[in-house]
This record gives C-alpha cells, structure tokens and sequence, in this order.
C-alpha cells in the first residue's frame, strides 16, 4: 500500500490507505479517541475505537506534536459532524493500526490555536514550536510566492539570475555598517549589497538579477530592521531615463503581488489582508514630500531627508488623496546617496535616484549610477575615499559601460507589508538582530 | 522611435530601427567602417559610410567595447556575404546616426575570439573582461538553468523553499572548517550548510528545499573547490526508507539535466558537450567500490574512504560497465559522517547516507538523519560534543521529529561537468579560494 498524502484521500470512501502525520490535537472521549492529523496537504480526522486495543492504546500516548503513521479505511463523516474548517471535512479515517513514529513532550505553547497571541520575544525564542502553528507558518508560503513572483517577473524581462559573492575584500560602499570575517590570513568583509558586482553583471549580461542574503552591522532595533534579509536585486544596461528603471521595478510589483493573490488568497484571509490593487504607482520629489508633511502634517524636516515617520505620513497622503497603497519618492539629494549615484542633469545637488514605498515602509531603493570612469572616479575622492581601493569596480567603466542602473528591494518587508505584520522579524524564519544569533 | 532588441530587427527590412549594444568588433575598411554590435539578445552587423561623415566619424572611434547607440536601417544582406555564425547574419543596419555612450579603451584581452585560451589565473585576474567571451559568458546561462531546473522539480514534488541564517552562533557540524565573524560584541560564524535549519524546516513544512550560499574555510587549492559556493539544499520528512531520498534526488537530476538540454542547446554545443542520458542511477556499496578499487586498478585505500582519485575510477569503471554518467555510492561508515547520520540498522558501523559522484567528482551527498532525541544526543556526547552547544537544534527532536533525510549539491560542480570544464572556478563568477578575495 502506498503511503497517501492526505489531501488525495477524500474521494476515496472506503479505500484503505497508509498515512503519516502530525497529530494536531487528540481528543481522548473515552471509548473513543479523534485525532486531526496533519502533513503538508491538509490535516483529517482519524477515528480510533477500543475495538483496535492496541491502535488504541498507541492514540492514547500520541500527545500533540507527535508523528504517527496509520493504516485505516476513508470513510464519509456524518453530515452534522462535516468541519468546514479543514478541506478534509467530509470525510474521516477509522483507524485499523498506528504506530508511533516519534512522540512528542509536552508543549509549552498550544500550536494548534488559531492564534498563538505571544509577544516577539517568545515569539522568536521559541520560534521552532511557533513556525508550526499554521497562521504564522502560512507567512513562509507567501515569502515563497513572493520570490517565485520575483524571479518570473525578471526573467520575463529577460534579466539573467546571477549569484555573486557574499564575502568581499573590501567594504563596498564605504561606511560602517560592515560585519568582519577572518579569511585565512587576511581580512574580509561579509556583502552589504551586491551593488558592485550586479553592475561589473550588467557590463557581461546587459540585465541581471539575484536573490539573495545581505548583511548589515546596523545596530538597529525596529520594527523593520534584520541584520541579515534576502535582497532582490536587478541591474540593467542601456537604459533611455531614469524613469525606466522605475517602470521596470513597477512591473515587478505588479507581478509579485499577481503571484501572492494567485496563490496564497487563503493566506491572505487568515490574515484579514490584501494586495494592493493594481494602478499607476504615483512618482513625487522628495521635496515635494517635504512639503506636503510640513503644509499637511506640520512635520518640519532639519535635513533634505525623509526619517521613517515622515515615509509613514506621506503614504497616508497618497492613499488618501491617489488611493495607491505605494509611492516612488525621487530626486534624493546626492549628499545622503552612495558615492555612485548619478547625479540629476538639472541639479548636481540632487540625484536620478528613487526610494519605493509600501504602506508607510521603504521596501526599495534604486536609481540611475554614474557610467562615466572619470566621473565615478571624482565622485569617490570628492568623498575622501581612496578610489583604488575600487580597481576591480573602476575598471569595468573603462571598458564601455553603458548608462544603467537597478534596485535592491528587500523581500521580508513585501511580505510584512503585504500580510500587515507588526515587525518585520516575523516575515523572517529566523531573524538576526543585534541581540539574537539563535535559534 | 522605441528601442529594438537586435534579436527583434531581422524581419524588418526597410524599417528604422534604433538600437543600443558594446561594439564586438570594428572593421576599418577606409571607405566604410563595419561593427559587430552586440546586445543581450544577438550580434548585428552595422554599416557606417563616409556618407554619413558624423557617424563615420565616431565609428572610427569606437573601439572594441564600447558602448553605442545608432539610428539606422534594416537591410538584406547579399547572399553571399550571410554570416551564419551570427543569427541576424541574414540583414544588417545601415547607420544614419551613432551616438558613443561609453568609450572603452583599449583591452588587454581580445574579449571577441572564439576561444580566449587563457591559464586559469589570469581568466580569474581579469575576470570582468573575460566574461564578455561569449563562450564564456554563456557557462553562466547554463548556472541559471541548473538552478531554475533544481527549483522547478522541488516545487513540484511539493518542497516549500525556506531560506535560512548565514550567521550563525555555533559552527553547525563542529570542526574547523568555519570562518569566523565580529558580530556586535559578540562572535558568530559563516554558515557551512543550512543542515540544522533544513531539518527544523521539516519540522514545520515536511519538505524544505534551498538555494543558496554556503562557506567553507577549507584550505584546498583543488580544481573541484571554492571557499563559497551556491548549495542546492533539500530535507523531507515521513520517509518509508532513505533509498527514498535517492530516488527523489534522482528524480531531481534529471529535470535539472532536462532543463539545461531545452534551455541551452547552444551552449553544450559550443562545448562539445552533452547531459547524461537518462537511466536509472547505480548503487553500490562504498566497501564494494573500493573492492573494485583494488581489484580492477589495483588502488588500496588505508581507510575505509574513497579519495578524489578513487571517485574519478569508480566513475570510469561505472561509465564502461554501465554505461551510466552517474552513481550513488552508499553506506559509508560512521566515523567519517557528521553526528547526525543515521547508523545503519544492519551494521551500525555503516550509515544510512550516500555521494552521487558524477564524471569523477562528488556533487552531492545526503542520507536519513537520526530523528530520535536520545539516539541523536548519545551520538553528539559520542563524538566528544556538548549536546548542550545545540540546545535549538537538539529541542525539534522532542516534538515529533518524523524519519526524515535530504541532501546537499554544488551547483557549480554539476555545471562544471555538465560542460567539462577543467576547474570549478570557471563556473563561479567571481570565485573566492584561499587567496583569491577580488575581483
């Protein structure tokens, strides 16, 4: 007999069938016990009466958690006794032998509830026990549903997927948000971002893109900071205008969120959430931002910058005033962008760059680079940087690199946004924080 | 006028086009200038006379790499001059108008040959460079369908893609072979396989699959090591047997195999290579390989293991008497398996695990786990280990761990002997070893 997963059993009433599972919840009533048994289809109803001694005994000891294989008949389950809330309702299996294949201890949190209701910290330190309860479990098909969504998107657009370093010899971008590494006898650094070498790809490839980790020493305690996430990141070559990245990365987003609706709408339910509905992504100055929160919300800004309060105000303006759930604030000033940024051709002071934002939060930035090697080269020493620190990066602008740029969007803040999770360390299997390497 | 892809120009003739791409070659014929433009989809030839003085005059400047722009029109180009090497060999643009968008200077490597034939060191010290060879190049088109493939067969057998932490705060499997980081004010490492994380993966999802970065701080200067590399991960739980996990590797194989054949023809022509034919994989017993070993080539082992030099026999020997690409080697014995393997139940020396070695090298190696709490800590304090090290990992184990298994495959090391290529580093893009960290 074949082992069946539990979803291809309904259809079968009165078929044997060989299952293995998680015992979700036992109910012992004394002459008879139930049992919801769950794999990674569905969970059904298993039946196990006194007539089978010994299956009976072994249902008594399989506490929740527990992993047991049965053998047993499908049956139809009594009209008034059909649970709606799982897709096996219509049907049950009476038990004929269980074995047990690893029994569980006691739980210090009850998996099985709707709802689990634990604060962050239990949360995340008991996160092997808490991952299994099917809400906060479900969020990991929407991260799979958002990268798949990714990728589709890009290699549509005929982007090709590139892995690139993690461990790098020197600190990228400058700064200090770098974590160290002994690297035998020398000294490395673990990637911030694969800027450089997704645009040493578009100087091979024209388009590139990756999925990968990137890791950041920001001491930072948020609700949307992690030390360490999975960076979506695309460069591509010969592009007309700045503007077309913009197009571009709109299309993504498009196709990403596409993908969730199509896949995970039961996710989206349990978490009473939705995807934005599809529109024309508003484009405004961040000056002009800064002046609608100062006009709108009496948010006076000390530098030429947005802080995290005034992203969360701005797109409560566009939401209301546009109805879009997403915002592309442009024309940064080239003082807070990386030392590549391209400068705008009307005002040297600003740059052709963008930050997308999504209900209140960044989730990408992007822009227009410097393709110009005398440029890029001026541009590094006019920040105090030793540009032949960069001779691997400088030397691809030598060799006919074309006007191009890209963007890094972080894929745990898509799906916090889109599933409205508090912090972002719940859209992240096993968060890295300041204060946390484990589990 | 929009922006054409090369590739979408050929059925055009008579239409303006306006293309954007890196000048392959120039050919200076005095009266008329000739370029080889190239883009992500094609090379096109382009006509430049003296006609047009302008763009006659910066064809002459465009050099081999550079970056151009021109407005012209698609023309047939005389039957006898067809070049078939080239897919739009059958038009050309005649140029109206070129505009330079990034000069390149002159090139220490002719990028445009068939063949760079270059000694590994300096096709790795001048990578950004030798990456534009097309036949180079085109090795990482062949990555990107490995990768595609491997996720494709793992969504359709219903493994749910997790990604996992790099940082760690223990070296995973003990030994020596982690690199070590500053994390804040504490010390963590790089992670050497996500094996802890995949199997508190099936924990909650049954079946978890991975792509990503794994670290190895092996000192080897081998042609099958890199000190980083793109590990395809996977872990299922409820196995009837761990000859299961084998099989759904193999499975795994050949749609990976599958999908490079459809995707890139092309590409296994240009190296004179071809994916193994499907057939069922071979298993044999590591202590009949080395039976074998000894007999047919007359190799003694000292220990109960096989070496690279006896993979690459094994191999030989499976070839001619099986005809088969691939086998899996299985049974090895506990004292070289990690502490998680699963003993053998026959003879407890051996264990539950496999290599599949194709073309000579190892790709990939996997095996059932212990799934009991007890058995897997005895086998931790066995090896001199404090199980108290691996409290988060220890703790899945007493909630109804089910029989489970998976496996661990180079991605570059199956591209590599897809395509026969001498060193694993020429499928890296840019690979880190030892005392390579730049590019």
């Amino acid at each position: 007999m074949q082992r069946m997963l539990i979803d291809e059993t309904p259809e079968k009433i009165g078929e044997k069938v060989r299952l293995k599972g998680w015992v979700t919840i036992q109910r012992d009533h004394g002459k008879v016990i139930f049992i919801d048994l769950r794999d990674r289809s569905s969970v059904i109803q298993l039946v196990i009466t006194k007539d089978n001694a010994d299956a009976f005994e072994k249902a008594k000891k399989s506490c929740s958690e527990s992993a047991i294989e049965v053998i047993g008949t499908v049956k139809e389950r009594p009209k008034n006794l059909v649970n709606e809330k799982i897709s096996t309702g219509g049907v049950e299996v009476e038990v004929e032998s269980l074995k047990i294949l690893s029994v569980a201890v006691e739980l210090p949190l009850e998996v099985s509830k709707a709802e689990l209701d634990l604060n962050l910290q239990t949360l995340l330190e008991r996160r092997n026990l808490a991952l299994r309860n099917e809400k906060i479990k479900s969020i990991f098909f929407v991260s799979a549903s958002v990268l798949d969504g990714y990728r589709n998107a890009m290699k549509e657009k005929q982007f090709t997927e590139i892995k690139t370093p993690k461990i790098l010899s020197a600190a990228t971008e400058g700064g200090a948000n770098f974590f160290k590494i002994d690297y035998f006898d020398s000294e490395a650094f673990l990637a911030q971002s694969p800027q450089f070498y997704k645009q040493m790809g578009v100087g091979v490839f024209e388009r590139v893109f990756e999925v990968g980790p990137v890791f950041r020493a920001e001491p930072h305690f948020t609700s949307r900071h992690v030390n360490e996430y999975i960076s979506l990141d695309a460069e591509m070559g010969f592009i007309d205008s700045y503007e077309q990245i913009m197009d571009e990365l709109e299309g993504v987003i498009w196709k990403i969120m596409e993908n969730v609706k199509k896949q995970r709408s039961d996710v989206l339910k349990k978490y009473n959430a939705s995807v934005p509905e599809k529109m024309e992504i508003p484009r405004m100055k961040l000056s002009d931002a800064l002046e609608i929160l100062e006009k709108e919300f009496g948010k006076k800004s000390e530098a030429f910058d947005i802080d995290p309060e005034g992203e969360r105000l701005i797109c409560e303006y566009v939401k209301k005033e546009k109805g879009s759930d997403l915002i592309f604030l442009t024309h940064y000033p080239t003082s807070i962008r990386p030392m590549y940024t391209m400068p705008n051709e009307e005002d040297k002071e600003l740059t052709n760059s963008f930050d997308l934002l999504f209900r209140g939060v960044e989730i990408a930035t992007g822009g227009q680079r410097i393709h110009s090697y005398e440029q890029l080269k001026k541009s590094i020493s006019d920040r105090g940087i030793d540009p032949d620190q960069f001779k691997y990066y400088l030397e691809i602008f030598q060799y006919g690199m074309p006007p191009h740029g890209g963007w890094g969007m972080g894929s745990e803040r898509v799906v916090q946004k889109i599933l409205g999770l508090k912090s972002i360390k719940e859209a992240v299997l096993y968060p890295r924080d300041v204060k946390r390497l484990i589990p």
